[in-house]
């Protein structure tokens, strides 16, 4: 078994290598969005679109087991966005993304969000050729969550702490789950949204706008 | 690759068929609960632990990646809870259950409840034995989980709609979200319950009663 993971794993790697190699040439940043299911990451996706929409060309590539709600409610929005569905499968996987990208319009200089099936596990193992993974964490989940799938926060580079606007109502300690966050991954960077209320997207806005401009 | 899912499936399938003879050979109820991370499973757990422990005997088999949080917290009830870390797997399998029953203190005729790895996705594949798969989705989750992740919900005897003290706060539709379970499993049960303010918890527990008495 371990040999039939090194190999898939590594095949995999090869495509994320023609991914990362190919957004590079066209000058795309490329972020692999990663979360459970219901952390909000379609809802941040959306309102992060309609405000970003006139700054920069977007795309969003978007997986999900099943059904195509997610990929229609951003093309509501006049973005283009592409729907995988991986059926029984727990995770995007390079070879996929090669193949979005081959069909769905992507301008050079391009801000493509790709939008993980929602799992805390499988999506950590394998490089999409992005440039980085962002973890959504939403309040409602438990302060706890670094620690027991310690493998996603330490491959992301950035985690947004989501629905902040329900913390009046939780029993949620935010110190300490950035701090369980740095505990398996010292240089994470950490932001506190609301996709509902607006507060600190400028933030998460900042961030990706620096990333455009390097 | 389909050959190799197909091995690993019929191998799980005879594990898991020597603990349901196993089980009912003993009058054990094995209760499978499913989830995304975050919804609340083992607060849920821990509250009917409390208020069912001195009606059954009560056992708990954890499964997370890491930490052995979840145990301490059930350990702290005083009842009898065993580990498993799964390092990079997102699901309990029925041969890592054999090996935990050999090692739990189990009385005949106990409830025994196996918290599997928070994924909606992986553990939907892997039958453990149980008499029934119970899938909790928080309201904060939102409505879509059911047609996003069909595989569960539709494995799943009952769903636990948790979470309902913070309705208020959200936007949610829970017959909506009844309607896509039921579309998905149209025999599936629903009970609205909060592990914090105790609503609808005697409906959970008469649930359990009847599987008891059976």
């Amino acid at each position: 078994m371990v040999q039939i993971e090194q190999d898939i794993l590594g095949k995999n790697d090869q495509y994320a290598g023609a991914n990362r190699s190919w957004f590079q040439a066209q000058g795309i940043l490329a972020l692999n969005l990663v979360s459970s299911p219901g952390s909000g990451k379609t809802s941040l996706l959306t309102r992060s679109i309609q405000d970003l929409k006139d700054r920069y060309p977007l795309a969003v590539i978007e997986g999900d087991q099943q059904t195509s709600h997610d990929a229609d409610r951003i093309r509501a929005t006049g973005v283009p966005a592409l729907q995988i569905n991986t059926g029984k499968g727990c995770h995007l996987d390079a070879h996929m993304i090669g193949h979005a990208i081959e069909s769905l319009p992507l301008a050079p200089r391009s801000l493509l969000f790709i939008e993980n099936v929602g799992n805390l596990v499988c999506p950590a193992a394998f490089d999409l050729g992005e440039a980085h993974k962002v973890a959504i964490l939403s309040v409602t989940e438990g302060e706890d969550k670094p620690l027991k799938y310690p493998d996603m926060f330490h491959a992301a580079d950035l985690m947004l702490l989501n629905k902040i606007d329900l913390l009046p109502y939780l029993d949620f300690d935010v110190e300490q789950c950035i701090g369980y966050a740095r505990r398996v991954n010292p240089s994470i960077q950490v932001l506190q949204v609301s996709a509902r209320s607006g507060e600190g997207l400028e933030a998460w806005y900042a961030w990706l706008g620096e990333r455009m401009a390097g």
